[in-house]
């Protein structure tokens, strides 16, 4: 057996590197970035009204009070989008609608709260006036050009994994596309003679196949494109075509079941036949079994990810090995994703001492002291998924331990 | 102004309702579940074999050791799909391969790390013999029918956000398809006489529109299906065309932009003319204006968020207001998500009273206390979105409060 941990580097090492593109800004959430994106000009372009309201120039405003206001003359209305043809001088002023560019020789607008336009007249028109109730300090209401991001600045570095406003930040600059790690085409292949898929009546001996949906959603997840390769029978022939299949069109293919050490596991058969393969024993409980390899695809080499047919070492395997490696090849430079000092409510122990650190499956609660505290659902066999769907992370217990009720234990939020 | 739990509230009473649909298993990731799931039969359906090994009457073993071994004659293999055609008798044992169903007869499984086969034999082929050398217990090796579920139990309860391992539980169960409140289809309309959408050069007044792209990955994340309605001009018709046409394909339309209560704002004059509209200051910085209301779709009733058009205030009214609506309409029992109490890692001012409370934009870590630490962002205006995009949760100062360094402040996780 090998450590997690030895396991995860092994395995990360392996990994073959994904040509970066570049994609629709609207299209890249949770990507991550390949370079530092600089902004060209700045945000926002230009000195601009954060109100609705009249550019003035402040010193005209000084002596304004409700009761004695002092009264522009209205040159006009400046809308978002448009620009004053000619400037505030003293006395004057421009209505101004927030975004509206802040005509020249202004320096302060007045919300349009703080103002009183002649009943009936219409509002921001020429030859109207309007008066000032209070004065407005110099820079009032003014958002200058570049308060968000200055001619130059680097808006996003290298590495950043991109979130909803990051696209906004994006889209401020001007860019259309953004250079990124592209997400991972991953074909799901899960293997079984046992399996049926049409939800039909079992014969002795069969089961319903339970792992392709929850594997894709995880891959949705993880920010990949899972293609469904169907389910295999444990013949060889079968196999080794759907996979050749697959290579054509996937970065990697992820396998679920035949990874054991039984002498029939097929798909250890087909993979050992189309290249090196690296079979791990990993001292984790559950989803000790778990193999990989980089195969010669037609046009790139194409992981291997070989999980455990157990739904529970699954799930477990996919979050603990498989996750990281696919997020490092899509750039990020934390694939192993947060851990949290939970508490312990109840005591999680674990059947023996077997070499081997348990992941046990837990829901969490964040209690009103600011932790996570976390409880073990029941049913902790690698077969059990129906009581590992209510939890919602994985509580690491060393071997030969058991964490009572109240302790710290860490924890990794599942996906 | 209201305060955002009336606000919220409003928001709620108002949502229509969305009929549920049946969707496949494989697609119904995140969404909630309508009514209660319930195994029609047991899983596993069979007693099977958790491990490699030798289907045996544990009695046989009893006296079993390294040294004198106990010899049983092997009928033959069962692999996991086929079923042994004779039981286990004493003296005699079937290979089995992990998940095959337990002959009959047989009480328990010795792994076959424990057993040894004569050199060169066709291991489990009938006629053969195996030495056994550890006495098994009772029912070791063997997982019992109805395990991880039991025929009649709930396997999902109504109201459950469905995860990867729920759509595994369904799959064991048999389930194909499965009754959710299905995505919303939600249209995204960005207003603004001043926005530039193909990155182009800027003439002036004009900025780079930057909202679409970042709502449409936020509906994503709140696992709607977003529709882009592309950028209208703040032309009256051509926003009407765009909305009427717009309602016929969606549930829901979030616009974003003109809500504010200037005199020339179009949306809201549009959204005035085709129905009644609810206009909101609601009591938050940033974010004051929303706007919502029902209007009559072709087919159903269509609801309209009206979202303001600076940046910052966008994504806090989405994340604060429309989000809940959103997951209300999409039957989580909890639309608001969690909030934490963290720790300021440095003090979290507000420029001033305003009677709103302000929802900063902070940084968050999970600190080796298990605690959640906050630092602000630097740069809190509404429209600093470039500051705000490394943000990854909201912070809540009550009016005319400071959060020192040091003090606990509630905390809102960012989609």
């Amino acid at each position: 057996m090998i450590e997690l941990a030895d396991a995860r580097r092994t395995l990360l090492a392996a990994c073959p590197s994904i040509a970066p593109v570049a994609l629709p800004v609207a299209r890249a959430d949770r990507c991550v970035i390949v370079a530092d994106v600089v902004a060209t000009h700045a945000v926002p372009p230009f000195d601009n009204t954060s109100v609705d309201g009249y550019a003035v120039q402040a010193a005209d405003t000084v002596t304004a009070t409700q009761d004695q206001p002092v009264h522009l003359d209205v040159l006009g209305s400046v809308l978002a989008g448009s620009v004053a043809d000619r400037p505030v001088e003293p006395g004057r002023t421009w209505k101004v609608m927030t975004g509206a560019p802040l005509p020249a020789g202004a320096d302060a607008v007045v919300m349009v709260e703080r103002t009183s336009a002649r009943a009936g007249s219409q509002l921001g028109a020429a030859g109207d006036q309007v008066a000032i109730l209070a004065p407005a300090r110099s820079g009032a209401g003014i958002r200058r050009a570049g308060s968000d991001v200055r001619t130059g600045e680097t808006v996003l570095a290298a590495g950043t994994v991109l979130r909803p406003a990051h696209l906004g930040v994006l889209g401020s600059v001007g860019a259309r596309e953004v250079l990124v790690y592209r997400r991972l085409r991953v074909g799901v292949l899960v293997t079984g003679d046992e399996l049926v898929t049409d939800g039909g009546e079992l014969r002795p001996g069969q089961i319903h196949e339970s792992n392709r949906a929850m594997l894709m959603a995880l891959l949705v997840r993880a920010n990949c494109e899972p293609m469904d390769l169907g389910v295999a029978s444990d013949d060889v022939a079968d196999l080794e075509q759907r996979l050749r299949h697959a290579m054509a069109a996937c970065d990697v293919i992820v396998t679920s079941g035949g990874v054991s050490m039984g002498d029939s596991d097929p798909v250890k058969a087909v993979l050992e036949r189309m290249g090196r393969l690296n079979w791990m024993q990993v001292a984790i409980r559950p989803a000790k079994p778990f193999a990989f390899g980089v195969l010669d695809g037609p046009s790139a080499p194409v992981l291997v990810l070989g999980l455990p047919g157990n739904p529970v070492s699954s799930l477990v395997s996919f979050e603990l090995i498989a996750r990281p490696a696919l997020r490092h090849m899509m750039g990020h430079v934390e694939p192993y994703g947060p851990s949290v000092l939970a508490i312990a409510d109840e005591q999680l122990g674990r059947p023996l001492a077997d070499g081997r650190t348990a992941f046990l499956r837990v829901l969490s609660r964040i209690g009103p002291d600011g932790r996570v505290h976390v409880r073990p659902v029941t049913g902790q066999d690698s077969h059990q998924l129906s009581a590992s769907a209510s939890a919602d992370a994985l509580a690491e217990v060393p071997d030969d331990r058991t964490v009572q009720a109240g302790e710290d234990v860490l924890v990794y939020p599942l996906s």
